[in-house]
């Protein structure tokens, strides 16, 4: 089995696992039929699952994995569980047996098992998280979105760097737009952290493709494909905008349902408002990624369905077959090259 | 005239000023008609559009300032114009002739000006920027909104018993909740600056209402009422929420443009839209404030109407007739007793 198409999956993850999860795999493996999935979990329960299946049994093999990781498990107590499916699904990747793994369970236990097992990527600092989001010009990448608190220079052009990576391989963008989130455009703003990674992208391989500094509003407004920020404000920012968009959607709710001539207001108008709430549909972003591990790490929405599983099963197995981390390895040589550059041909730079 | 309702206007400041600020301050002027303002512009201008109110004219004196403060005017150049509208406006609550300003103009002049000659209130480290916004249980507070990327503990705790004030103050709120805004609920989440900040507040004369870390999709959901936080995440978090509003704002537009019978859909639910959209109406929020100096300090949007700057003018009204910096130095004084109270009896402490 070659290891660039084979996802390996935790099938005890998320509210309705492990059901939600075989079902997405079938949806995902009707769309992707070269994909290979290593399925962990229990096997008296997932195996009649996977029985019923047309697709996904003919492209998966069962491991029976003895122990669950719940969703209020502390990290510190995840991490002593050997036989958990999420840990047996890391411990593929580690092994070679899959190039990615997939998980709808405990977010604080899958970051601390995959870093713990998989470790940094060579030449990345800190592993970022990113997801991808709804915006007036499509698509928009955004990261770091809670790892890092705590963050240097360095750290954000890394951050940039995988984000750019991210967009050409799940967003097909040839030549993905960034941009630093900060409280205003001009040059000076920001604090020297921010005014020091801007200044290294600009000169960067990458630094046609770079905007300059964004502020929240140019999120929505698509004004770059990838917003590169920290992970303290990346997850207030995600949120913030969460919250209004759910803001919106409870309130027109309440006006179509508020009386007769208001439901039919909303049968005329249906087809356009249904598009509409498709297109913001959480499930359609689902999958966190977390950027920057020897192997690829996604993170489904413990309270998605099967349809927004097998996005997220998407995304894995875009990062696995484009080989996701080999172009970011390449993408941080041609940087550091770059950033050394005056200084090639000392013999200290050997 | 009593000291207690006299506001200074800026009447050059803005898109559509002056003509929108005396607009506005008419529309002021009939709800409050206990209030008296000291108008600062170019008086040929000026002077017939205030001869033409019906209310105004009866509860304003106007001043002939010479200068005007672009609005793409560096802050430097604009501390040097002596004679400008705003740094008039400014010196009359510096003179003691007003209790407070307003201003449409050049934001970043506007702050620089009323710290430089306001100077910051006895006992508070840093102003903070201010503003209220929706949510699903009514208005919310959010400061601060941009002027403090560096910032301690004790910076995060002034803001936030400036905020409760504020809150009291405008919203009317017999003690308002608030929380400081975090990547996660639990106490361990945030930086060491963060836990020492909820730690005061929990033990400050305000702590039970004080909610403990609050996350991005709190602000829209109305959690509490004061959400509380540095410049640098409150500028980012407030415009990104903005920017998701407007993008479902443009989305829904293009909806009931779609054709013949979204038009209809529209027409029929139009009561129940048009309320929401009057509710997120950006000009029912308003009036950015900077809390802190001494004097009331309220920005207007320089693109709002009429009716925009007037909402900004009650703000500013609500403030100064409630005293609201007399309530920040009674609130501070108790904040600090009760941080010092293990102290008390000293000697040094006297």
């Amino acid at each position: 089995m070659s290891r660039s198409n084979v996802l390996a999956v935790d099938a005890m993850g998320g509210d309705e696992a492990p059901a939600m999860v075989i079902a997405g795999l079938e949806i995902a493996a009707v769309r992707q039929p070269l994909a290979k999935f290593l399925i962990y979990g229990d096997e008296t329960v997932i195996g009649p699952l996977v029985a019923k299946t047309k697709r996904l049994k003919a492209q998966s093999v069962l491991y029976h994995a003895t122990e669950t990781i719940t969703g209020d498990m502390k990290p510190t107590i995840a991490l002593r569980l050997r036989d958990s499916s999420m840990r047996r699904a890391i411990d593929a990747v580690l092994a070679g047996e899959a190039a990615g793994v997939i998980s709808a369970g405990n977010t604080g236990a899958l970051l601390a098992l995959s870093k713990i097992v998989l470790k940094t990527l060579k030449g990345i600092d800190r592993p970022a998280m990113a997801a991808i989001g709804p915006s007036a010009k499509g698509d928009v990448v955004m990261l770091d979105l809670g790892l890092n608190v705590v963050y240097d220079a360095r750290n954000l052009v890394e951050f940039a760097l995988m984000g750019e990576i991210f967009a050409k391989v799940v967003l097909g963008l040839p030549a993905p737009s960034f941009g630093l989130l900060n409280i205003g455009s001009e040059e000076g703003k920001g604090d020297e952290t921010l005014r020091s990674a801007a200044a290294t992208l600009r000169d960067s391989p990458i630094g046609k493709q770079f905007y300059g500094f964004v502020e929240g509003h140019d999120i929505a407004a698509g004004t770059v494909d990838v917003v590169v920020t920290d992970g303290f404000t990346g997850n207030v920012a995600l949120k913030t905008g969460e919250g209004a968009l759910k803001l919106v959607g409870e309130l027109l709710k309440k006006v179509f349902t508020s009386g007769p001539l208001a439901r039919v207001g909303y049968v005329l108008a249906r087809g356009g408002l249904q598009r509409l709430k498709e297109w913001l549909d959480p499930r359609r972003y689902n999958g966190a990624v977390l950027l920057g591990l020897n192997g690829v790490v996604v993170k489904s929405h413990g309270g998605t369905d099967a349809e927004g599983f097998a996005h997220a099963v998407d995304v894995a197995l875009d990062m696995i077959t484009h080989d996701f981390n080999q172009m970011i390895i390449e993408g941080l040589a041609a940087l550091d090259q770059a950033i050394l550059a005056p200084e090639v041909g000392s013999v200290s730079n050997v």
